[in-house]
């Protein structure tokens, strides 16, 4: 049916990778068990080195397993963490004094550490974007179950929050699109743009990424009812952290 | 204002990548251009041979450069596609005999290789998600300007799809979804899930992957107004040539 029919018999690799999955999801193997390493996976499946490594790799690149440094490969069990696009940013989120993120973390450890809020100049393309020449930026990490997720940075043009409390590190109950709802601009629509990439080492260190992890990378514009764009907010993130989830309508 | 404040100050070798791109998009350096290599970078900037190799990661991160084994890095400029999420799926584009990509690649030479359509025993999270035990499978890779850039593999549930052209390589005009429509089980709602990982080898050798580069995965499934699922779409993107946009209301 087609003249470069493409196999489907999954690769060997894959095959030792969805063993190993299973064993940790049926419980078999437990949050920090060592899983077999290189050399055991090459002498029980009669395999090469490069192929026991890319099984292992698959474990890792889903957020299973973390490799640390001389001593091998880690089962790491951590849910991922699933981010919805339209219900959390929806107004009945923020309308009640509820941050954005409850929604993504219920039942699950909660931090935010590394707030830092300044009034800076605006680069080429935030401003362009905010039509604003200076803006205030909250930069933070975001941490859950006491692991690193999520780096983000936002930014408001300054002539439009200046005096308000999203100048300053707690910006109070709902956060600041509540805020910027007391200021008479509440958002009203949301751009999302989502690429993903390696990290830079900065990020890397940041969010404690073991090597061989891109991070997802997505550009959120908050408009006004009447499309005047009122936060721009820059987001990094574990890939293997997170899901991205975006419903919508046909 | 923090206890740790973070440090603005972009590295060096982020400015030698911002020096270099401003080249590229000036013009100055042009499509199939070599850029300058570690060993000039070192010698111009007074810095380490991996701080010159970041600094070129950067670029091919961005899609912005491409190496070529043993022979350096070069310019590589292709317009990111923009998948526009929302827009792409609403009814107006697959109700009037257009195709779903045409929205992505206006202006631009765009096809279809490897396609290939099979009755499928479906696997275990197929299954779930699609209530169906035998699947109709088409797969399928699109390139855009003659470059490969998405690997897609959509699932059908055999009972709801048989004997329709859902099932032969030409789906014909407003392709699957259209199809969908005849059958009286258009879709109405979507949901994707969006995550980026590294490739595995298949699919670096099919998307022709310079080393280093992450694929997104986005996981579509296409729900009737009835709620009754209809399609589940596993798509495998180059990360350097997509930048997905979703846009909803607060």
């Amino acid at each position: 049916m087609s003249e470069s029919p493409v196999p489907h018999e999954p690769p060997i690799y894959r095959r030792i990778a969805d063993g190993l999955r299973a064993r940790i999801l049926s419980g078999e193997l437990r949050d920090g068990d060592r899983l077999p390493g290189e050399n055991a996976l090459m002498a029980e499946h009669a395999i090469a080195r490069a192929t026991a490594r890319q099984a292992l790799a698959v474990l890792i690149n889903e957020g299973l397993a973390v490799p640390k440094r001389g001593s091998g490969v880690y089962v790491r069990l951590f849910k991922p963490i699933r981010r919805h696009g339209s219900r959390r940013l929806s107004r009945e989120q923020w309308g009640q004094g509820r941050s954005i993120w409850d929604a993504d973390t219920r039942g699950r450890t909660f931090s935010v550490d590394r707030v830092e809020v300044t009034l800076e100049r605006a680069g080429e393309e935030v401003a362009a974007v905010l039509e604003s020449g200076q803006v205030w930026v909250r930069r933070r990490r975001y941490c859950v179950d006491s692991r690193p997720v999520q780096l983000a940075t936002s930014y408001f043009p300054a002539h439009l929050v200046e005096g308000s409390a999203i100048t300053l590190p707690d910006t109070g109950p709902g956060g600041v699109y509540a805020r910027l709802g007391d200021l008479g601009i509440p958002p009203a629509h949301f751009t999302e743009e989502v690429r993903a990439r390696m990290p830079g080492p900065r990020e890397s260190a940041l969010l404690d990424l073991p090597g061989g992890t891109p991070v997802m990378v997505i550009s959120r514009t908050a408009y006004t009812s009447g499309g005047v764009p009122v936060e721009l907010n820059e987001m990094v993130l574990d890939s293997a952290a997170y899901v991205l989830q975006y419903d919508f309508d046909a």
